[in-house]
């Protein structure tokens, strides 16, 4: 038991206190819970912060000094996790207006933002621009012509990549790859739509847009290598090509994010550093065959900078043996905070927070509280026979696509976020109200 | 192509004006996008109040006068529409606290409220019944604990349903089956567990609870008449059962809601009034072979209530053709609005709402604007080949599981909700802004 125990404390800031308590980054789950009420998506500030310093150092030995790391937002975007962002000097990629307002409300400089997303609206543009932002990751002929319109107007000249794709498949589950030719993101390079767009982009019809370099990436919850080091061939080939055919020099080559976590024991454990060193090494004989300067190096990490600082705590409601089929254990939260089983049949390891001890002679699912068959947590999750009404489960790796897909179905609030760090816990987004539910209504 | 049009309009208050615009309730779409911005849900009132009275009379007409409809608010729940309900003389059924917050806010007469949920907390149980709800519709022997705890301490006497499952299958999509045995909800008569809930309810261990009857749900989108027909034969049966195993009469049997609606033109159109009238001569002959007096009927649709009196608008944003590959059309909002693709693949039926005249030659993927590939509206939508960056695209019959399953991944805010009616339009929920989206950070 006590092995089966070691095996799924999947994360190092995982540990179980002698009152056979599930902690996170020394904190008990079960006093926390107790604290701030559940559902409750807890964060290891300290987590994210080592893991912030862990890639920009294994960046700058693989690529140099210039590189630089861009958390993706999209993963979790709130005001406090941008101010640690900030204060760990990474860059960020924004995806949205909201992801702009957000960065802004932290205090997060902009110049250090980069601005994606397959389709930006004219007024996405003009706020961005008016902001300052970094850099557009431009999807499409289009957007560059309403950047241009946008830039010309407000009187400056904006940097811009050009998001291309590579034509990898990322061997990975079809809603989360996006480096293959069919898709709606970017511009293929195997259709010569790449080298379309960059025509344009240099060319006389765009004087208030500079193209600073190009960006791809290959997928997500990714733990081969070999998809890094093809992207990086492709590209550093493609960079090689413009520069003979354009006679024009590419500075920037953003790699995207798409390292994997361990949301269960199956899940292999990837070293990053070792990754990034592996891919920088590829990338400076790749560039040196090819005759180029190798370009700045950007990478965009996003589930790895913060899906195993985070967790989700529960308390079992409903607990029901069906007999001769099987059983069920409802939680206080579910699809509304969590939609990525009922979305992908993602994996999640679920443990009972406050008994951790127990043997686990039980087998369920843990299902949500939607008035929806589909609100599924996980299933078949090894339980203590004695689960019952009020016990705590904890719900691992939470800390990406949770919080930030969470919704209100079912008029559901959405749990409140809490930062842990090693002198003190504190809420950093409000617990939903019954209020707040209705606060948009005329 | 007049007649492809034609098959297209798949719900009478769809029209075409001589503008070549798509009119929903009479008002031009492309003006209301104008007027109100994109993306935006609309909601034909007149449709959803001419759906409320066929319900009740088709009722009235099936089970006598005691039945009750009760609209299932977790299809749309905000205060415009149960205000709507409570002027047309409905039930409602809710399914968790912010539901029942919503009610109360319309004003709504709680006394016609049903509390259904797998999961109701203590804290559900307490608010529930402080605010007056009607009935319980109960899940497990956990909640009536729990509701008697309560009862007792607010001194009153409970009314309660019990929610059984009949043990049929709905011929539906696994993760909208809700009638078979093996479910999160409510207990199964094949295993026993029925009749068990059943002697516990109306034993002298809860002095505060009075069972008036039982609750099934037998799936959703459902079309073929033999189901409802299957769980009234089962309900009734086990109903006698329990008369003469427990000398207990009850006086109430909920059938649930489950019919289905048209997504598209492939779905067929269903006559509600005769189905229910089917229903009813079905379980009064029922009830007259088993000697029982036929217990007061009541229905609960959701969907059908209220999907095709709705619609989204979108703008176009991105259109990208990939060469050898698809076509790519991207619009301003996406799963964020409409997660029901990305969940369950579902089927719908988009528009050229400001060129219905058009020839539809093109066929393209209408993708939504998040940084995700799983953002897809629909596969293969035939749309004219000069559509481009600034057109407005309908979604049909989004009217149900859509504002309610909204979410504000990639901090993109919730589009504003209008109601149309023969006079007027009216916002009834507020766009939601950039600084609500941050109003809870700390």
């Amino acid at each position: 038991m006590v092995e089966l125990l070691k095996s799924e404390l999947i994360c190092d800031n995982l540990t179980v206190n002698q009152r056979g308590h599930l902690c996170l980054a020394g904190w008990d789950t079960v006093d926390l819970a107790k604290k701030y009420g559940t559902p409750l998506y807890l964060y290891d500030e300290g987590h994210i912060r080592a893991r912030a310093r862990l890639y920009q150092q294994a960046a700058k030995e693989a690529f140099g000094k210039n590189t630089r790391v861009l958390y993706a937002s999209k993963a979790a975007c709130f005001k406090a996790l941008l101010e640690v962002m900030k204060e760990e000097n990474m860059g960020i990629d924004v995806v949205s207006s909201g992801e702009i307002a957000t960065a802004i409300a932290a205090g997060f400089p902009l110049e250090r933002a980069y601005f994606h997303s397959n389709n930006k609206t004219d007024e996405d543009v003009r706020f961005a621009i008016e902001n300052g932002i970094g850099a557009f990751v431009v999807d499409n002929a289009e957007e560059l012509y309403a950047i241009e319109r946008e830039a010309a107007k407000q009187g400056i000249t904006q940097k811009v990549l050009l998001r291309l794709t590579p034509g990898i498949d990322p061997h990975t589950y079809a809603a989360v790859a996006t480096g293959q030719v069919d898709s709606k993101f970017g511009s293929a390079i195997e259709t010569g739509q790449a080298e379309e767009i960059t025509r344009l982009a240099i060319s006389p019809a765009f004087p208030h847009i500079h193209l600073a370099g190009f960006h791809c990436h290959v997928g997500s919850q990714v733990f081969e290598a070999d998809v890094f080091l093809k992207a990086v061939d492709i590209m550093l080939a493609f960079i090689a090509h413009i520069q003979s055919e354009c006679g024009y020099e590419i500075e920037e080559l953003d790699l995207g994010g798409g390292y994997g976590v361990r949301y269960t024991e199956a899940d292999p454990a990837l070293s990053i550093a070792e990754n990034i060193k592996e891919v920088g090494k590829c990338a400076k004989e790749r560039a040196r065959a090819l005759g180029i300067t190798l370009p700045t190096i950007l990478l965009e990490p996003g589930r790895s900078m913060v899906a195993d600082a985070g967790m989700t705590l529960y308390t079992v409601g409903t607990v029901k043996r069906i007999t001769g089929y099987k059983n069920y254990v409802s939680v206080d939260g579910g699809m509304t905070d969590n939609p990525r089983y009922a979305l992908y049949r993602s994996a999640y390891t679920l443990l009972p927070a406050d008994n951790m001890k127990a043997e686990r002679e039980m087998r369920a699912s843990v299902v949500g509280r939607c008035c929806e068959s589909g609100d599924i947590l996980q299933e078949n999750v090894p339980l203590p026979d004695s689960i019952s009404r009020g016990n705590i489960l904890a719900c691992l790796t939470t800390g990406a696509y949770n919080y930030s897909m969470a919704m209100n179905y079912n008029r559901i609030p959405r749990p409140a976020v809490v930062f842990l760090t090693e002198k003190d816990t504190r809420l950093v987004v409000k617990r939903e109200t019954l209020s707040d539910l209705l606060r948009l209504d005329t």
